[in-house]
Order: C-alpha cells, then sequence, then structure tokens
C-alpha cells in the first residue's frame, strides 16, 4: 500500500499577478525534487492548473511514496522547508491538503 | 506529457458522522474504475486523509492521464456522473479540484 499527498493552492500578490512567480516556485520545487535524496518517494509532479473551469485552486502538488514515513521525510526535507518559508508560505491564499494510504 | 487530476474534499452530513458512508462513496469509485472502458488513465486512487495534521479536507482522488482528452472522457463517464449526482454532490462542504499538465 503507498501512501499519497495532495496540496493544492490559491494564490495571492504577486503570484497571482505574475506567471514567472508561480514558474519559479515550480522550479524550485522540481530541482529540489531532482536533487534531494528522498528514499521511498515514488512519484512527484506539480503545475498550476489548465484552465478547465473556473473553479479550481491555481496549482497542486502530488507525490506518492512507499509509505508514510518516506512522506514524513519528504515533508520535513530542510530544503522543502526552505522553499516553503521563502517562496511559497507568504504567497498562499487558500491551501489544502490530504495525505492517504492508496 | 502527461495530465493530472486532483479533487480534494470535505465532508457534510451523514458523510461527515458516518465512516460507512464514505467507504461506500469510495466503493463505488473503486468498482467504477475497476469495470470502465477508460483509455488513456495510467493511474488512479483515492482516500480518506490519514489525520496527520488537524488541517487536511477529509478525502481526495488523484489520476493521471495521457493527456487532457482523456481525462475528459473520465470527467464525462455516465456511471462517474451517476456516482457524484447520487453518492457525493449533497455530500461535499468544500471541494478544490486541480488539472495540470505533468
Amino acid at each position: 500500500m503507498t501512501f499519497t499527498h495532495v496540496v493544492t493552492f490559491t494564490w495571492t500578490g504577486d503570484a497571482a499577478d505574475d506567471p514567472a512567480v508561480v514558474d519559479g516556485i515550480a522550479e524550485s520545487l522540481r530541482r529540489w525534487i531532482a536533487d534531494a535524496d528522498l528514499p521511498g518517494l515514488r512519484s512527484w509532479s506539480c503545475g498550476r492548473d489548465a484552465g478547465l473551469t473556473g473553479n479550481n485552486a491555481d496549482f497542486a502538488v502530488v507525490a506518492v511514496f512507499d509509505d508514510v514515513d518516506a512522506y514524513a521525510v519528504y515533508r520535513d526535507d530542510p530544503e522543502h522547508r526552505r522553499i516553503i518559508d521563502e517562496q511559497i508560505a507568504h504567497r498562499v491564499g487558500q491551501r489544502t491538503a490530504v495525505q492517504f494510504a492508496g
């Protein structure tokens, strides 16, 4: 049984106004995932909402792990926390997350 | 480039009070996915939030497709709409979705 983490964001401030800001967030996350030592991470992706419907959030991250312990390593990785603190936290309007076995 | 759909739910009414109601929703969705003809669906999972943090939504679905057209077939599948209409829609407190290329 794998363990899945999903999170959606709506953006405020410069992230809502300037696509380059969100591109910068995505690029930092992707670089971290590419370079990090995250055992038990099976898949990871993120992206800007495609705009198929007007009611959606703006951005999502999906990650699948071997188990909850692998998720916790990912969640608490110092580079992850740095990106959240420096590039994400102050730009979040709404954040909605779920972690589930499956 | 794949295409990913994520959706989170918070539940109201009987779904918030009775785990068996949410189990029934998950079972209907899983049976539909197992039986349906959904070309271009690469992976699908759903589950109840694991309760690691108090701020999360209650339930999520993650699906990965070959492309946006495969997602549209999934979204509009009559059995999907039936499950949404009969088991999900009236029990949703908040629903947050994102579809993204990736």
